[in-house]
């Protein structure tokens, strides 16, 4: 008999096929397993898959006593309470890196999109402004990325990817991590301020946590200016979301490329309505291949757990 | 008293203002200029600016007796009979190279929007799909770059600038062009249509001329395959525009990104209702800084040819 896996998160059918062939899925369809499934069957469940960004705090824990590992389909963990899943022995697991190159694509392409002001370009020639040579303020020449000065938050394996993509349209690379890389070509900065002040493009691919939330916000975004630029496929809690709407209605900055938003799936009717934005639902990392490699990274940790041995990739 | 200059294409004054500066513009406002001017101010005539895709043939320069150099705004040169040129004696210039970074960048632009199909994902958000868990075939997992087979067709300063941008995506590059360069670390292909049968993304960045006039074809397409997608940032007429709508709608490719078209400023309406295009209106070169070094070279360029001196950026 297969193992039982409890599908924690909303995930769509086309992304837990794989999971089907190997285990016994309980998917709640995104709602608290005990109001789905009968209490017998919660309290057998010894492993799940979440999306990293989930809320999974100690009273959900609490409802699955025999809970033994947390499996985060992506590289996020930021929904999960690590102090309580570790108080209670449950081990955690996710899929790092098999996204990486996937989400720094996005990562660029929103940069892109938002310097040369892709949509307000794409409608212009759509809606026939082109065609009559009507005259808009918003086709006017912006600043060329060669040459610009382009800050990256957050250095892990997706930060470095957006940081060797950028580089190449000639810009300058300056970024912010609690570390600094000796190995890295690019200018480091003490704190989030001081590359802010600095850049005028920001690309945020900083680990969300609880000391993350909204830091950059009204203050933060004054510094990178009105030719400024926001690109986040991190985490909607890094910026403060209404900070950033103003900052974009009176041109404190130029524009955003966001992926992610505070409240998924939802984003703000003020912010979506505004001519310089870009936004896309989160597809980060999806791609068949990333959703393959993580898809097995999700594969290789349940198989490891219930074979009774570490799980390869752990939450460090 | 300043020296004379004809503006022969329809150009924003924001574009001339430069030039008004050290010249005396004849502006007729894209009209044939024995419209607009005097007989005898015409005769006159014996400098133009022109956008290199007007076409300005021999009986254009008959009109204008006294022409001695036609100066290109940016790198095409594509509208000027050469040789009805050459045979009055009138001296071409252009300004090479002084947009290929900017031209490059909406290239690579048009490439992630079309293969991330970001209109698609943008328009999802906004319009509530999303929120709503709406489903939609188009958000399904396309493949990723990384891996792909990108093909470049043209290989001047925008097609270097283009693989070496590509290439950082930890894609394949594979090239065509008149003249195999052995600098370069891509693979070379004997045709476009090898290249083709090779790739799955076409990027054209091919200088257009007669020879190259609708070489991207119904066969042509066929050859990158339903995940094949085309971008071009040259000129319209290199691509069979029928042909490539045709190729949309039915699935022979995934999609297209296009900055230029057949007639400018026309997109036709058949293409841009189309979700699977992202189009913009020939913005490759239009940036601030793009325009300075344009407008740096057809100032070079006349204040040498009234100098009786060979203008220092000619068409070769």
């Amino acid at each position: 008999m297969p193992d039982k896996v409890l599908i924690y998160s909303r995930l769509p059918k086309s992304l837990t096929q794989r999971f089907a062939d190997r285990f016994e899925l309980l998917d709640s369809g995104g709602k608290p397993s005990h109001e789905v499934f009968p209490a017998d069957e919660v309290a057998r469940i010894r492993a799940l898959i979440t999306a990293g960004g989930t809320p999974l705090g100690a009273v959900d824990m609490d409802r699955l006593p025999a809970l033994g590992a947390i499996v985060c389909y992506g590289t996020g963990y930021d929904g999960v309470d690590l102090k309580a899943a570790a108080a209670r022995n449950i081990a955690v697991a996710h899929s790092p890196g098999a996204n990486a190159a996937a989400v720094a694509d996005v990562a660029v392409m929103l940069m892109l999109a938002s310097t040369r002001r892709l949509m307000v370009a794409d409608a212009y020639v759509r809606d026939g402004g082109w065609a009559s040579a009507k005259p808009s303020p918003l086709m006017k020449p912006p600043p060329s990325l060669a040459g610009c000065k382009v800050g990256v938050y957050g250095m892990g394996e997706i930060g470095r990817k957006i940081a060797a993509r950028v580089a190449v349209f000639e810009t300058e690379i300056g970024y912010f991590s609690r570390t600094r890389y000796d190995d890295l070509p690019y200018q480091y900065f003490p704190s989030l301020e001081a590359l802010a002040e600095w850049c005028t493009v920001l690309m945020i691919a900083v680990r969300a946590s609880t000391e993350t939330t909204h830091v950059v916000n009204a203050g933060l975004l004054k510094r990178l200016g009105p030719d400024g630029h926001v690109v986040n496929i991190s985490r909607g809690s890094v910026i403060d979301e209404r900070a950033l709407l103003a900052a974009l209605q009176d041109g404190t900055i130029a524009g955003a490329g966001l992926d992610v938003f505070e409240t998924e799936p939802h984003a703000p009717d003020e912010l979506t309505m505004l001519p310089n934005v870009v936004v896309t639902p989160h597809i980060g990392g999806n791609t068949r291949e990333a959703h393959v490699a993580m898809q097995a990274c999700v594969v290789a940790n349940l198989t490891a757990f219930f074979a009774g041995e570490p799980m390869p990739h752990p939450v460090k």
